[in-house]
């Protein structure tokens, strides 16, 4: 694989996956489209759209700018800045919303599981009290429930705001410094859902006009994402599913298992993905019954994350290689929540004998089946769940299975509580400080959170892979989450041999150092893997955490974020709400701004002088290792290590 | 003008309006663009987004749909109706999202008046006893400020509600017959900004793929405006500003005055339009010692339709009109607020001495100035807008002041509490039984509401008086409201002179009657006034009135809805709210959906099994009304009258 590789994928350069393009043969020969086909038949894609300077928002148009000359304005007057800024917002609230809607569920889940209506236990109790701290909220003489219930009902709050009041659980969670920033900015969301709904009337024909009013509005709902969405979400569902610790497993379609039944779970909600693993476990009997060996169940995006974090469950692949899953022929059941499943998993499953099964009523498919999972019912529909896959399996046609015989050892389960812990093996009483030391030391650089998705406008995986190889290299510590820990996971990052081939020689022995303190007689992963992509939070967690060691803001750390193959609405709130935390956020693929240059300068330049944070663009993925290293050599300077 | 006139102008067929035609030759005088001359250069439109069939919800597209071949699929799978019925929920959810956070500004409004921190009275303390008495609020020995601010914080309890219960707003205002029906489609609406933050994720790549649920979601968000947005609002305004009462006015451009400051007030918070009437009255003063006569406040779109209800202010003209004001050179100061503000008004002004004040700090103009203008600033802030105006005024070139001599009597403030109060002249035990032994008898045959916007594609005001024509001469009753009702005023509809020129035999006989009983001396218009967009929930009251004296479902009731020149988002959410009241709902342009024959036949077809009420697209006036009337004939048949 070369550079040219990683962007704008033609003939059949579409992965650097062996596993996905050993199944795009099978597909081609079964004559089965994917993504991929479909994104060949789109192009050439629509201009206009591309540049972000398509206006739909009312029934006189639509219109659309000529960036070469007329028209200049849409039929209300709107310019090119204007409708980007408008698309831009709405994008970001789209994003933003996802997220907060999945964090809600998490919310009602805990509410209900905390007054006995649902049919979960509590299994991160030493969550409680850490989420219990910042929030406030006394614990003392009060039992788990209780305190959890409080929690539950204080996340409800923030969403029945009504004050001009921010929102308690972002200032619980955001350094202090940055809240300042943001308040100086006017940014700061109130009630989050009151905030999307004024996002949305903003945008509405003949509302707001100011690119910069709309631009200070998409950063206010990157904050959304990061507080009410990541933050709430990841707190909460540690609360009911546990504090990830480092695990073992493995990555990839080879995870499939020929004699068993395979259940893929695929979609963002642990409700929905923990539950089909605790029930695949107590039916393995149902299924040795039906002449299966057991049950094997893996996950595909962050579903798959959610479980591998927590249970060790293995990762079948990431957002491309959801398709080519059933072309295996051997995936009994897809098990889909919400988010990230493409609605051309029935058309496929057709072709087969595998069930698609929706569990969500608010994400339903139309040729699937639907097997709604609510926290009142979740046992007896995870045993149905089970069920269907079993019974699907004993229609599996066995000539037609196809399991590539790809399958990489791959660690999960690095929450900033695991890495606390590792650290503090090290040191502890200060377990931040061998970290701390090490940067300064310049043992290690500094830090970038890989996180994102698959997009088929990129070469699957590769750019993930080439930018992390690069940093690796260059003593810099990575942390992934989501689509993009999915991938490098397939190229060995996340085990511990991966370390001895990727790492450069001082970020190597902090690794082995730690990693053998840890009592895991190696070193650790190169790249540590903190989660799904709500796990995001975990990495601004740590982030706060390493700023407030070192008295300094998240925007003087050597740090950065990248979004390298970004896809989904929600990588663009992230991305957003990243940069509102002052990082360096890079992006290989511009979201649809590049129609107006003045949202464009401010994005990637202006911004940094408000937030101390910008998107920088770069498709190449040396050329971003380059970019972004010299922002840590140069914040670096600024701190004078 | 005939019927051929009223789609697709071309030439320089714009407007059946005479003021507008004038000031569209001194437009092209002075070399100004309008939305006209916008709406030329922007043709022809994109055929992929007019049918709908455009997505550009991630960042691997945008995708679009080839009607004629191949794609049939974006790059996830979606494919036409997918995309057709995700972009409606969008759509529907921008005017949801527009109507309830207007409502909700009233609503914050209301609170703070009762806590003693806001500029305003309370003077509907009557309309404070009905809301309370829906609500199931006591107001026994408590004071009105007491129960206004119950009935501010249920509203706001609606907003934070986190239980499975439909939002208590709607429960108090919806016939039972309907709440029902809405509970069996699994429609109702819990907690507005929560079913609204759900719309956006569900719409999100990767998440609903159903149609058929995406468009049950775009119901539940249709009638999030209507009770929400529509009735939350109105009733709040009322209690705030009063409950309109029939008044005598003027219409169109012939408003302003050579010899005035004239301020128009244009947008739809009647918090800020009432605010700039107030101390239009109590600065005149400074007017003339600046040498003006006086202030003239005249109002365009719902702000014009706020303070005509209430203060009988004239109406300077609709949304077309509004770029033509300022091209009259005699206004001199355009205060907006939020919805329906052209974005170019700022570049139209620069042409002259006007200025374009923005008071919302949700809806700024780069280059107008902004006076922020809160609940708790309100009185001072609006002095600072009559200052602003009376500087601009001594900047006025004469010489470019050109006002048309076109002014029409009008009458507005037809609320259900002064229509009932009319009726009730003629039976005080029985008020609506007049009316109803009138549409029994035949002397009325029915009721056709007809409502919303200006748009490019159609001759402006022309659908509009076109098929209320037709409709008044069968004797069907006009109730009207936004730019539909500001477009008939100028016409002659809202006066009593209308109701000879227009009305039909039996028709006339009932408005004369009720007329003369009311003590006006002479027929009331045959199109009453009920006020703004938002007042379209009085519409929903009054037909609620009738169906619960007939003992019958809205949906049974000789009546229908017309927005024949909508444009904006919000009028497509009012048309879903509508149609969910069981109403055939005409419109002229259809929004777009044609892209999915599914789509476009659940609206027009299928849905009408399930609400009773379904969408009549139909673009020529006549066949329209023809269309109105026969259905109206089926729906008294069926009634057996």
């Amino acid at each position: 694989m070369t550079c040219g590789d990683c962007t704008a994928p033609s003939g059949k350069n579409y992965s650097i996956d062996p596993a996905v393009n050993e199944l795009l043969k099978k597909a081609e020969q079964e004559k089965i489209l994917t993504a991929w086909d479909r994104y060949e038949q789109q192009r050439p894609l629509c201009g206009f759209g591309e540049l972000g300077i398509c206006c739909r928002n009312c029934l006189q148009g639509p219109c659309r700018i000529n960036p070469f000359g007329e028209p200049k304005a849409g039929i209300c007057g709107a310019d090119a800045d204007l409708i980007v800024a408008r698309n831009l917002l709405r994008m970001v609230t789209g994003g933003s919303a996802s997220h907060t809607d999945h964090a809600y569920s998490a919310i009602q889940c805990l509410r209900l599981i905390t007054e006995g209506k649902a049919e979960y236990d509590l299994k991160g109790k030493d969550k409680i009290a850490s989420v219990a701290a910042k929030l406030g909220i006394t614990t003392h003489g009060k039992k788990d429930a209780e305190v959890a219930h409080e929690i539950a009902m204080t996340a409800l709050q923030d969403f029945g705001n009504f004050t001009e009041e921010p929102m308690r659980w972002l200032r619980a969670s955001a350094p202090a410094e940055r809240v300042e920033v943001w308040k100086n900015l006017g940014v700061l969301p109130r009630n989050p859902d009151r905030e999307m709904r004024t996002a949305m009337h903003k945008t509405a024909m003949g509302v707001d006009g100011s690119p910069l009013n709309l631009l200070l509005a998409a950063v206010k709902s990157g904050l959304i994402d990061g507080y009410a969405g990541l933050q709430m979400g990841t707190d909460i569902q540690d609360i009911i599913f546990g504090i990830p610790k480092p695990a073992k497993s493995a990555a990839n379609l080879g995870v499939l298992e020929r004699d068993k039944v395979n259940i893929i779970v695929h979609g963002h909600m642990p409700e929905v993905s923990d539950k089909v693993v605790e029930w695949a476990e107590k039916l393995e009997g149902d299924a040795k019954a039906a002449g299966a060996a057991g049950i094997n169940v893996a996950g595909i995006c962050c579903s798959g994350n959610e479980v591998l974090m927590r249970r060790g469950v293995p990762v079948a692949g990431n957002f491309l290689s959801q398709e080519l899953a059933v072309i295996t022929g051997a995936v009994d059941a897809m098990v889909v929540d919400v988010q990230c499943f493409m609605p051309s998993l029935p058309k496929v499953a057709a072709c087969y004998h595998t069930k698609i099964i929706t569990t969500q009523d608010i994400a339903r498919l139309p040729d699937a089946e639907h097997i709604s999972l609510t926290p009142e019912n979740a046992d007896s529909q995870a045993q149905k769940i089970i069920g269907a896959a079993i019974e699907a399996y004993k229609k599996r046609d066995a000539r037609r299975v196809q399991i590539p015989a790809h399958k990489v050892e791959a660690w999960g389960g690095f929450s900033v509580e695991a890495i606390v812990g590792a650290l503090a093996k090290v040191d502890p009483k200060n377990p931040l400080k061998p970290l701390v030391d090490n940067i300064v030391s310049g043992a290690i650089k500094g830090a970038v959170g890989v996180v994102g998705c698959n997009n088929v406008k990129v070469t699957q995986d590769a750019f993930h892979a080439e930018l992390v190889k690069d940093l690796l290299a260059h003593d810099v510590l990575v942390v992934a989450t989501g689509c993009s820990a999915q991938g490098l996971a397939k190229y060995g990052f996340l085990n511990p041999e991966g370390a001895k081939q990727y790492a450069g020689p001082g970020l190597l022995a902090v690794l082995t150092a730690v990693g053998e303190a840890a009592g895991l007689g190696g070193p650790l992963p190169p790249v540590l893997h903190m989660g799904s992509c709500v796990d995001n939070s975990r990495i601004g967690d740590l982030l706060s955490a390493l700023a407030g060691y070192l008295k300094v803001s998240t925007k003087d750390l050597p740090v950065a974020a990248s979004a390298p193959e970004l896809q989904h609405e929600k990588a663009v709130s992230i991305g957003v709400w990243a940069v509102a935390l002052g990082l360096l956020t890079h992006i290989s693929l511009p979201p649809p701004v590049l129609g107006s240059s003045l949202v464009t300068k401010i994005l990637t330049n202006d911004i940094e002088g408000l937030t101390g944070g910008k998107f920088y663009v770069e498709a190449d993925p040396h050329k971003a290792a380059q970019g972004i290293l010299s922002h840590i050599r140069h914040k670096r300077a600024n701190l004078g290590i």
